[in-house]
């Protein structure tokens, strides 16, 4: 590390997604050096990962490069690394690129998929929660229409034509919305030879209905609308087992599926070095102003953090709002020389869009859905985007692919010395296919 | 292979470049049952690979889906495969999905990187021929960036911000006037704790002068704006080895360098199961028809084939523009039931750009350089690319560009768990990087 040390705390933070980008955005940097850490170069806006999956946007649309964010601010250092260990006695962290010191240490290193232990469903599903899992994905669902048309058996075709989600949360309702229209409008003419009806898509969700964290109300119009689209939805229902070949249910349920899309759990992403008692389910147990429990000077927010606000049992959700609301908080915490009120959140409401004209919204006072939240949830979306460029490309990729019924965005790029039907390339979850 | 044999003929055209798309677009379906083969999904538009490797535009923009091109064209049917070998005799073509009969074939497979025998260069260095090696080529130029930040010895340090490209054609002037762009307006603001004067380009050619089947007049300016731009050009030169660490040159010279990349030559991509008096330089030998001179209903088009016009001794050169012709001239050739003059190629001139306001363009009569030329370059290339969207894209990005100097794309998407430092990355082509 060469980064020099200067007469100014350096504050370390350990991640860049929502929380980390918006402390190291706001912090002041003439009073603190900081030193940003993250395992990829770019911020992923991962609400938008399932139209990249879809292949209704570009990766680059909805990734920014995290120092362009950086160009004109002085004392931010950023640095590609994986953290492997923090040791707080000596205010120090272990990464690949050798040790950082630091004065105050942010851990913002977020969540990852979580399989709750099932190794074959871990071994043979897809995730879908960083830039490369979404575009393995969006390979892999075209790479099944490719393979169809090679297969005489009808069961070996309708094995490849059906795609099993798991997890009716935000995630798996809009990806499914996205997978159906892909069914109705742009694949019939793509595959002329297949029989598109062939082509079913299933959602599973364990809880007993979907979007379980809005309102009832939203729940209900997601099924709705889902069932429209002629999604197969199954609540109540848990994915316990799959080989590559047949996702098996709880209840012993088969469906015969080559794709199965895990989407149904994460869990925090936590950093070796603490003790039990700094957790609460791998999330750092906080106090008001998002400092560790029993460790002066490090901090975390966002996914990675278990925050209880004042007379409450139960953590903040793990949400990109939640995420964001504490990295400002945590900069202007900073900047007042960690003088300054508890972090407070603000829920601004929870929305979910399942399709063309088709959204869902929950405000604080109203409740709402069909075209007038999507457009709600458009406008919602593109402002949060990181970057002027991301948000004209995004709008004009939206305008474009609402009247030609028609993205553009259908190329498998990978390897194409792999062999695409092997069953290796499934085990294989290091490769990259754009 | 499930195609349907229908009662018209069936033409299989191996490779959707542009000689084979151009054809399957132009032939007449009603006349004619079409199976166009490619090992990938799309065709890519080549001229513009420099840009997405230099971070200038993404692949989508530049790739096009084949089957979005024939969603409305009955009797035409797209396989992803790889053909491995023909035999005339029975008029069947071998490949990774299986045998495939035809009635006609129409071989358009291209042109591949090459490297002139030497192995270590192969090993070691980036060709730039796919949109898989452009994204694998950006990567690779951003994270040399990010690793001269974690080393200590200048010389290191150096080694990493050196780019040598080899081959002064259009591909290696256009993708060195790119990185001179990068350095001069992007780089600096990107890295403040780098000194971006230590960034050095080198093009290296092996005849007299850049462009050279250009103007000797473009070839003097094109060198002229190079150099303005801090490149350092090298004509006469040949590289002669290269380790991964030290770029060897022809006279012995030495340069240090992690980044070689490959520019200077192709060859054909012929495929097995002909003879040797078929081809000259791996090019298939071709009538006034584009037919092989002794296999007759097999025809070759584009880079692969070799076609000399009318009292001339040199066949024509591998450029898209023959390549686009051909297929237009084939095309026609079917649809007059094989009864047709023979093809002619119209010169309509050719351009190359250096960056900002400066290009080279030589039509028959006219000779200009500097930013009509860049405009007129621009032009062209739009409306070359295949697909409204794309031509969109591109055009903002391009506006995006040029009145921000900083374009967006510069995210490093690869898989993580490869230590991006390790030499064996560079030995395993196969790995894909976004």
């Amino acid at each position: 590390m060469n980064i020099e040390k200067q007469d100014r705390p350096r504050v370390v933070v350990i991640g860049g997604g929502f929380a980390g980008l918006n402390l190291a955005k706001r912090i002041n940097t003439q009073k603190y050096q900081v030193v940003l850490i993250d395992k990829n170069n770019y911020h992923t806006f991962q609400p938008l990962l399932y139209q990249v999956a879809s292949a209704g946007l570009e990766p680059d649309s909805i990734a920014y490069p995290l120092r362009k964010k950086f160009r004109r601010k002085k004392n931010i250092h950023f640095r590609i690394a994986e953290v492997t260990k923090v040791d707080t006695k000596v205010k120090t962290i272990e990464t690949s690129i050798g040790p950082i010191s630091y004065d105050y240490l942010v851990i913002a290193s977020g969540a990852k998929t979580n399989f709750f232990g099932m190794k074959n469903v871990e071994q043979f599903s897809i995730p879908m929660k960083s830039l490369v899992e979404s575009l393995n994905l969006r390979s892999r669902i075209l790479e099944q229409f490719e393979d169809a048309l090679n297969q005489d058996q009808v069961n070996e075709i309708n094995k490849r034509l059906t795609f099993v989600i798991a997890g009716g949360g935000a995630t798996g309702v809009e990806l499914a919305g996205a997978l159906a229209e892909l069914k109705n409008k742009i694949l019939p003419k793509d595959y002329p030879d297949l029989d598109i009806r062939k082509m079913q898509i299933h959602l599973v969700e364990g809880s007993d209905r979907l979007l379980a964290s809005m309102s009832t109300k939203a729940s209900e119009k997601a099924e709705r609308f889902l069932k429209k689209l002629g999604i197969n939805v199954w609540t109540s229902m848990r994915v316990e087992d799959y080989d590559g070949d047949i996702v098996r249910m709880k209840d012993g349920m088969d469906i015969p599926s080559k794709t199965l899309i895990w989407a149904a759990g994460v869990s925090a992403n936590p950093i070796d070095g603490f003790q039990t008692d700094d957790f609460e389910r791998d999330r750092f147990l906080v106090d008001g102003n998002c400092q560790l429990l029993h460790h002066e000077g490090v901090f975390a927010i966002g996914d990675v953090a278990s925050f209880k606000p004042a007379n409450e049992d139960r953590p903040l959700p793990m949400l990109a709002s939640v995420a964001m609301q504490q990295g400002n908080y945590l900069a202007k915490y900073f900047n007042k020389n960690l003088n300054y009120k508890n972090f407070k959140y603000i829920d601004k409401g929870t929305m979910a869009t399942i399709g063309r004209n088709k959204a869902v919204v929950d405000l604080k006072k109203f409740r709402f859905s069909g075209i007038f939240a999507w457009f709600v949830w458009m406008f919602v979306h593109v402002m949060l985007l990181v970057g002027y460029r991301n948000r004209v490309i995004v709008l004009v990729n939206w305008f474009w692919n609402y009247v030609s019924y028609n993205n553009g965005l259908r190329l498998i790029v990978r390897n194409s010395k792999e062999d695409p039907k092997s069953n290796e390339k499934r085990t294989n979850k290091k490769s990259v296919h754009l």
